[in-house]
């Protein structure tokens, strides 16, 4: 289906030349080839420049004409000046879609006409050529479509990333390609990044129908400066948002940050109200925090979303469930004192200084089966809470091995190091059972520790399928998100209905 | 000064006495001296055991009269009902310091009266013992008195911390103790710590008042659940909060938060607006979430102050600049427009496409000692903005030595690993000029990087002083509340003056 959409080949092309790359490690171009070549494509790659022989292993061609084939896709890193005519000769070759990183056109001060913008939209209508820029960072595609599992195609991204169901559009390099530098910190798998620039060719709305069809895509992220096609994004937003939810980003309404903004994308930010009102109308989820973008996304990526806002908290320490309790009703979510029959089951398997209310604290000397499993699996049977937030100070087998380390504890300890494989095991077999139920009663759950998020035992509880999360705020503020997308969803379909 | 208050021995004894404690990982009196070992605690420990010979390697006395000496310090972690058995044997050693752990007080649902705090409060009167607790994890003092300078007294907090002027008194054990499991991630110092638990004997007013005149305690984080001694707490913060901020979690004022209160230390909160009143007469900082609490203690106890509320951008990508400049006005801060000739000024050492207006725009090539150190010199000199936050997508270095661990391109490419020496210095020189400039113009400067925090090159700038931040978001916000705390100081000053 998406396979006819125009942007399916820039995502899936078979061969890409390059305009600007060396063997050097400043140069972008070069970047964006060392970016292919990490992530495995083994496409294509044609690297076009008047002196060099070969760029990063690859032969380099004088021009696009001396390349032996006409390639599926063109990336320009070259100064702005000259891109027309680097447009034409593409244009003769047939070339059919490019990708134009160079800044410089209209963003610059002194050609608020956008003359040059213009000139090379001109150029790119006369052949046919569609193309993403000026001013952007490149793709990403985790998903590529023409090699081998393995595979991604990759301009954009330093990094190798998890493969997820999360795709991006961006009118900001840094939201589509550099917050993803740290993927030992992120559990959100991507499945795509489009980087849009100027958009003086192809746009945010653009990429918004193709995610609408890409099977890969469940939950889709946009950065948005401006909105250039405002009615046709509205229609194609309400058709998406209630089985695709959509997380936005919109930058405006302060004076300083359109300032930002006209420097940046040359674009003018429209009335914060106006865009206010069509996330509320659309049901996009928005937000200015960059981590909570990345925050609501795994956990709308999971593919559980929870049936109302009625929070259950579990902890063995009191102070986090106070504190996450009060957040959760501040942000709007209900956290209901548990019936008496709930109450009594619970008490039955806790210590005697635990509580069962909700929050429900098991106190520190909690028994880890119960705390991982019997009492969320007790709460999501209830049916009296939508979603769980887990908070609980585990992993002491890391502490204690730290311990050890100490010549004096190890010599008079009676513990030891326990084996990674009885570790492992013990990991899957307290995380599995949960994030099955999960799934089954459509309950989320997001766990929260504050050992570091790298630990042996938080990475078994990530690789298990827990969504962790360092400290206690960023859940409840995501998850209060989450349950008014639900809400909307619900009565755009109860509306459907009648 | 310090010295001759009562808490001054509870954070510097000589010896202290264990009751509870064996060599079992699982013991949390064990994990007591564990601590105090891994932080190398030189004082004399008496594990005090019915049966054990030994525990950790120390010597153990059946009873606390078998103790050669009146111990410093007694901490106990043993069942709540025989704690009023160990008092009185510790009253008649002449023990003068309990530190109580164990909790079933008065959290538990059947004791609301209380008797047995009651009762142990009675004691301790009797043999004019004071105690910290019951219900809280210990204390951690990183600049102990008795020993030599790397040394800690430490039973609270499993792992080795920065030396620094952040103290922190809580209610909750998690905020005194847990929130500091991961320092790889926390560059804040900590200088002590004290979990008050239930406060049935000393309480947080006793803490503020020690930390009020403690030389090595420059900023005060409270974790607050209840105060019992308002008026008191009032009087002190006034005193004190001009001179030393303080940040506080009050944690009130929902439903399911006061519940959650009730089962953890059995108080009762009061109004949320009681509280907010007193925040705002008394300048205290106040926020509802963890992460944020630590944020801006890192900005204040660095003891650098911005001077009034107006912030310059510097970044070389804009839509974090935007975004920076968008949620900064709205967090009340001014993101002002410069004036002509520092835009001019700034116009000379930037890129064609860069923008220089407030946000400052370098773009992505521009020059590192420029970045680094000139454009916030400039600033700071102007006298036209009062703090700075620059975001750099910069650690070209470590992109550059991940791309070398590929074939192709470590064969092809034009450039080399560069050996940890250069770098060192390379760090040293861009840093170090701009924290010394920071000093001198009195203009606080908050980093902020994508990279993973603990790469080599984030590293760098850390530890050769710099605030770095992984995301954009949370420098804005705790920013925000540095400048409100600044305008309370200037007015409270400015009426004394008066």
């Amino acid at each position: 289906m998406t396979e006819k959409h125009f942007l399916y080949h820039f995502l899936n092309p078979k061969s890409v030349a390059f305009y600007g790359a060396n063997n050097k490690g400043g140069s972008l171009a070069a970047i964006q080839i060392m970016n292919l070549i990490k992530s495995g494509y083994d496409g294509h790659i044609y690297p076009i420049h008047l002196e060099l022989e070969s760029v990063m292993g690859y032969k380099a061609y004088k021009t696009i004409a001396d390349i032996p084939e006409v390639p599926d896709l063109v990336v320009i890193v070259l100064p702005a000046k000259i891109v027309p005519q680097i447009f034409k000769e593409c244009g003769e070759k047939g070339v059919k879609r490019i990708i134009l990183i160079s800044g410089g056109f209209r963003e610059l001060l002194d050609d608020r006409k956008n003359t040059l913008t213009e000139e090379i939209c001109q150029i790119a209508d006369k052949y046919r050529m569609r193309f993403i820029g000026p001013n952007c960072l490149g793709v990403f595609n985790n998903w590529y479509r023409n090699g081998n599992e393995n595979q991604a195609f990759n301009t954009a991204i330093w990094e190798i990333l998890k493969k997820g169901n999360f795709s991006i559009a961006s009118q900001s390099g840094t939201l589509s390609s550099h917050i993803w530098f740290d993927p030992k910190n992120i559990d959100l798998g991507l499945s795509k990044s489009l980087s849009v620039g100027n958009e003086a060719n192809i746009d945010i709305v653009d990429c918004l129908e193709y995610y609408k069809d890409d099977p890969d895509t469940h939950v889709i992220g946009l950065y948005i400066e401006e909105l250039k096609r405002g009615r046709k994004f509205l229609e194609l937003a309400k058709k998406t948002s209630p089985n695709k939810p959509i997380i936005a980003i919109y930058v405006g309404g302060s004076k300083a940050g359109n300032r930002a903004l006209q420097s940046h994308t040359g674009s003018l930010s429209g009335d914060t109200r106006i865009y206010d009102a069509l996330f509320r109308e659309t049901g996009i989820i928005s937000t200015e925090y960059v981590q909570e973008f990345l925050d609501i996304a795994l956990i709308l990526s999971r593919g559980i979303l929870p049936k109302g806002n009625r929070v259950g908290i579990i902890t063995n320490s009191g102070g986090p469930g106070a504190m996450i309790a009060n957040n959760a009703e501040k942000k709007g979510m209900i956290v209901p004192e548990l019936s008496n029959s709930l109450q009594m089951e619970l008490k039955e398997m806790l210590p005697a200084n635990a509580s069962y209310r909700n929050p429900i604290d098991c106190a520190f000397d909690m028994n880890l089966p119960y705390f991982y499993i019997t009492i969320p699996e007790i709460l999501m049977k209830s049916g009296e809470i939508d979603a769980i937030i887990q908070y609980g100070v585990v992993g002491f087998q890391d502490v204690m091995d730290d311990y050890l380390k100490y010549d004096q504890i190890a010599k008079n300890a009676e513990f030891g190091h326990q084996p990674d494989e009885i570790m492992d095991s013990l990991a899957k077999k307290l995380v599995q059972p949960t994030v099955e139920n999960s799934k089954k009663y459509s309950v989320p759950i997001l766990h929260v520790s504050p050992m570091p998020f790298n630990s042996p035992w938080s990475k078994r509880l990530r690789e298990n399928g827990f969504n962790l999360f360092k400290l206690w705020d960023r859940p409840v503020n995501a998850l209060a998100k989450v349950c008014k997308y639900v809400r909307f969803k619900g009565k755009l379909l109860e509306g459907r209905k009648n």
